[in-house]
């Protein structure tokens, strides 16, 4: 079994975004993480694309029907028309998850990880009201290396 | 049509939240609200059993299959065997929802119903960083009567 | 807890499923039924009418996130955003299920209630091999009458 | 975009229907086609394991939420919660699909794919009425050799 780690966010998103979104796609591919994401665009498209172009494994999970709304860095497409509740497999299939910006689509894919108690890491993501949250909320990273370090010593340790 | 309103919030829960929510609950089927919920216990049950005991209309949408597991002041039980992708059809088929407390699932619902425009109010429940939400928020109310009043404001205009 | 049934088939139907469903709407809401379907047009459209003017309630667990896609004759529209999952549910929640002639959503839901145990009654419906069905397969019945006498002895005995 | 093909079938299977199965995953792999299934056992650990062993890349999507539910031989797993709803997936994102026996959850997977016009290719699997069938139905293969022919021929013209 790979190891698979989603990276979430708008499917619209600022340039910053997708360039934090890309770094951390290559980072990922570099450690061999499959990348799995909602497979449409901005920071889905640019977390694809940079696991694609550092050679890595890219899964996409379509919210509709017809594969050919996936970005053309997906490898693995796969179409549900679940509309948001695809959001649940995306949040809940890794073994963490790395938020890059986002909104109400991505605030739902980080309360279904807690929930499952997957780490989520943020990269100018949100936070969430400490005294809700049991146990450890979104853990807020500065840079993709530190995310992807993260990522890594929560996944496989030391 | 009827108009549905959902109540939201944790599975298990406070005495207090629960005596809030059976208010909320008895309130909205006085107004002819239908009132909608996950089905199973805690707040989704005290919403259910103020509405039942008001002669209102309840439907559960559960998360497993098993129609049993719903609360007894559910009169229509969907099963889903969804899991918490159930948590889509509890946020947005309803006019408005009422969160009652509730913790990282409660977070997902209140994130779709906003994605859908779907007015949220909340009783000693999330409130979200302002600036990550576009548009309203989670619209805080103090007393049952109040979380009432405003989704009758909401729903119905003036 | 109501006792719901299912009437499944055609989004577009012929004038004589149209009849023959609005018919076996009317006479499960005589009988105190709730009428489940998937709310749109045709067969689902037909049952929800027929149940309807016998003043009946109805439900429609609707594939899309617009409620207006229900047809007029739902009292409690559900939106799902599921496209076709939605059929699990409107095949596996009610006492029994009955097919109106239909296609391959209608087989899909078959095959969903068959495999929960549900009883299926099909009206020019779908036959299944009996050598691949577990248990019993669709149970034919020539009229309306027909099916929902059978359905009532199913879920309600002598 | 990796061309897929889902193998379907029971989740426990005979000995020769296991046989079949793991010959089709083999020979999908060896023309580079992604194996993609349930993730369970019988047919589509059968199918996972021929693929893997073969060095082709294989996919399984769960009704559950526990990924080492999945069988060995599965290198990405998705988990989804969604129990029967998650046949959609397996049965709508691949370019064909190859039925190995199965019971009803199989009927409903040959359902939805036919729905979505992608083709089915039966070994000692469903047959469906011609008359309520629009368009080909569940088509025949004696061997897996023959079967993966068919889809190749389907997917990758002459």
């Amino acid at each position: 079994m790979k190891e698979i780690v989603s990276v979430i966010g708008g499917g619209s998103c600022a340039a910053e975004e997708y360039k934090v979104a890309r770094a951390i796609g290559g980072l990922l591919a570099e450690r061999n993480f499959v990348v799995l994401t909602g497979g449409l665009g901005g920071v889905m498209e640019a977390a694809s694309r940079g696991a694609h172009e550092a050679g890595g494994l890219t899964v996409g999970v379509l919210p509709g029907q017809v594969r050919e709304e996936a970005n053309p860095f997906v490898d693995i497409v796969l179409t549900t028309g679940l509309s948001e509740a695809r959001n649940v497999i995306v949040a809940t299939s890794p073994r963490a998850v790395i938020a890059v910006g986002g909104s109400l689509g991505t605030l739902s894919e980080i309360a279904f990880a807690l929930k499952h108690h997957i780490p989520v890491i943020g990269v100018g993501s949100w936070t969430l009201p400490e005294d809700r949250v049991p146990g450890e909320g979104v853990r807020p990273a500065a840079t993709p290396a530190e995310a992807v370090d993260l990522v890594e010593r929560l996944v496989r340790g030391e």
